[in-house]
């Protein structure tokens, strides 16, 4: 892989669209989210309205699932009295769990297959799967992902509850839940996060959350504390240059390459400016 | 899920054997990890040996590498003269990346079929792959799966360095490096460790390494200090049923039963006697 980076040149890179990028602010540093409009439109510009009412300001992170997720929320959501309420931004839209199947939607296929997916690859820096005979596509769950958080209603998600997979691809959610993005960066803020207690991972304490300084919309951050990343562009010969060095590891270490990759197991690199 | 372990009864349960099992002591608690002799005889052995010795005692985690591993080893390893060497241990073993494949080892078939292996399911407690036409079985890298680290030839493992895998599935090391156990408790306490900036998840500072106190065999530590574990059996109905209950979820919160599984999203049920 480090030679496939190596031999990268500048257009096999691409810079994130500030529009379409997300800034987590926590005490520890910065996530930075690539958001999916192609995916989840609905989910991508109400998190960006709740992001530009400063909704999630002074929220927290109040799940934190071993092998699972992290969840942040408003800490008061079942209280009536001091639940956080939108202002111009919605508490719920439609289910954005896949879409219409397009040919004009960019699509590199992995060679090797997947078992829950007719076919999966990357469509724009994102792990995607697609079912022809259904007529749909969506984005898949594994390491990074963000979608939005939802009770029992396929439409009671909208973005103000938000969560990130940090464990094992949970491939059983595909389909379930309106995935939006994917973090780009910070991701070990997350991951290295204590675990919560409580069934499914909450916090037992409300001194236990990490506080969410506030979340911004990159294109509302000035330019000098914008994070300057690129992102390996995924619709070039030289992504699928990387899969194969992935797909058939030769350094000398490896005895043995695998000869397949499963989609969780392509990185997508990143680089500062 | 919740169901299927409601309904299990004392027989789908098996208590963890002490010979074959290990406790890792940190200050934030144990790590308890099975072995699996029949898949890594000499690596097991030679564990037990290094950690009856006591071996590992004041060693430390040393790298903690985001979505991939957690690596304990000598700090002084590459220091001839404070190198900690083992005295009736072995320093490294033939490698036993694979065993021959034997049908009167324990399998249990996983339905849904692997992108990796001709075939993977389960024998006692542990993930596993069969090739019938190279006439091999082995153990499958996933989330908790515990093996010796090596130097590029493949016998110079040999458990004095142990990694854990933290993240998504590494399958691509399948076969590659010698498997020999699995975390059955206290994985949190591994997977939340603050990750190392330098390359490959390495800690920058000694004063960031996280001490092992100890590690030693269940069976030589006092009956009242052991952790009194049962793991649900793999080889009975109600394993096969708790397989069903993940494949297709029935909790009313899933709109689309996946309908398939792979094997590292199969849960192996843990609880205090």
């Amino acid at each position: 892989m480090a030679e496939v980076l190596k031999a990268s040149t500048p257009d096999d890179w691409r810079p994130l669209d500030p529009e379409n990028t997300i800034y987590v602010e926590l005490a520890m540093g910065r996530v930075v989210i690539e958001l999916a409009p192609e995916f989840a439109p609905l989910h991508v510009e109400n998190v960006k309205a709740l992001a530009r009412e400063h909704y999630f300001d002074g929220l927290a992170i109040v799940r934190v699932q071993d092998n699972y997720v992290v969840q942040w929320a408003d800490p008061n959501a079942e209280n009536p009295q001091l639940a956080r309420k939108p202002k111009t931004a919605k508490k719920s839209l439609s289910a954005e769990f896949d879409r219409d199947f397009d040919t004009k939607i960019p699509f590199e296929r992995l060679p090797d297959g997947d078992l829950y997916a007719d076919e999966v690859g990357f469509s724009g820096g994102f792990p995607i799967a697609r079912d022809r005979h259904r007529g749909k596509m969506w984005l898949v769950h594994g390491y990074g992902m963000v979608g939005a958080g939802r009770d029992v209603a396929a439409n009671s998600g909208g973005g103000t509850e938000i969560y990130v997979v940090i464990g094992n691809a949970p491939r059983h959610l595909d389909r379930n839940v309106s995935l939006f993005g994917r973090v780009v960066q910070g991701m070990e803020l997350l991951s290295s996060l204590p675990r919560g207690t409580r069934e499914m991972g909450f916090y037992a304490k409300p001194q236990e959350h990490v506080p969410i300084k506030s979340i911004r919309v990159a294109a509302d951050v000035p330019v000098a504390e914008r994070s300057n990343l690129e992102i390996m562009r995924t619709d070039t010969p030289r992504f699928q240059e990387l899969i194969e060095s992935r797909r058939n590891r030769r350094e000398e270490w490896f005895q043995r390459p695998a000869g397949r990759i499963e989609i969780n197991s392509v990185p997508i690199p990143v680089r500062v400016k």
